[in-house]
């Protein structure tokens, strides 16, 4: 029991380091950038309150546990912008080498389960990773919209790019993709996300 | 439906401001302190992992839904430290006004779903409660050991102070509360939590 009990606590103090990956996104305040442990924090509570719009029958309890532990490999692997197409071709084989240390760290069933839940998310086919792959993108969508399109004129980004990473949107939530749409159409107008 | 979404996604924006509300403990560098997103995100994670150590039955769920956002309410009413006497005395007026405020931000229904979660957790009665506790003082615990103490130093934390917080802890879980009791222990032997 104790042995088990410590292998736990090694994993549990080894993800505190999720709290310094800093991801591409603003906090709404427009200052300080976001960081892996609050975006999967802030994905959670986001999961309980929008699940009327997911078109599929979600289990939350699965969604939950496959936002709150999605970035995790990001301790080794670190943040890999949506938009940088050069780090995007790297980014799975260092995601699988940071899976086999991190989960391992934790008793083999426990480590099983983490990986089966990340690799469910990874390969996007089950209701519970599309609509936890939605909430993936509206999270820091709603970040950039409270900050006045901030990210997005930093990163010159392009709304043939928003679209393209939202190509499942539409199909997992109608309704949100739809305010998604009509929020880039506005930021467009604005000049904040490039029109082409 | 459009106004209930957008009443949803104020709340969800509201509540970054999570991000931004520090609290005493040390992240395990050592180095920045932890805020209430990230404490509530590894908190949700110590649930899925640790619930085998519960002594009484629980919603998993339920707890994590707890954890999640049991520290919203310290968007206005700011972090109270556990071991200051004076703040904690008005700690309550101040969380109940901030709950209403901020839960009320989303649809009726959901609001009233929310407090009621978040008085489950004050009022501490429930076993997803109890639980919900338990890693609420685990995983601060995890971390001042991380780093050596140095919350403990820092605060010239008493043993007893830590006796008293976690008087409960041993009926919701013996094993943790016989590790945290022998680290407790080894911590007084190194001078970082004082014995008295």
């Amino acid at each position: 029991m104790r042995e088990r009990l410590e292998q736990q606590i090694q994993f549990i103090v080894e993800i505190d380091k999720a709290k310094r990956i800093m991801r591409q996104t603003y906090l709404s305040d427009g200052q300080n950038k976001e960081n892996d442990a609050e975006h999967s924090w802030h994905m959670a509570i986001m999961a309980l309150l929008l699940r009327e719009y997911a078109s599929e029958e979600v289990d939350v309890l699965r969604v939950i546990y496959m936002v709150l532990i999605h970035d995790i490999v990001e301790i080794d692997a670190g943040d890999t912008f949506a938009y940088d197409e050069k780090a995007m071709e790297t980014k799975e084989a260092r995601e699988l080498a940071a899976a086999d240390r991190i989960f391992n760290l934790l008793p083999p069933e426990q480590a099983s389960d983490l990986r089966v839940v990340w690799d469910e998310f990874e390969d996007n086919i089950t209701p519970e990773a599309h609509y936890a792959h939605l909430l993936d993108d509206f999270q820091p969508f709603l970040l950039n919209l409270a900050t006045g399109g901030k990210g997005w004129v930093e990163h010159a980004v392009h709304k043939q790019q928003i679209y393209k990473r939202n190509q499942f949107t539409g199909t997992t939530s109608p309704e949100v993709w739809q305010y998604m749409k009509e929020k880039i159409e506005e930021q467009v107008r604005r000049g904040n996300i490039i029109d082409e």
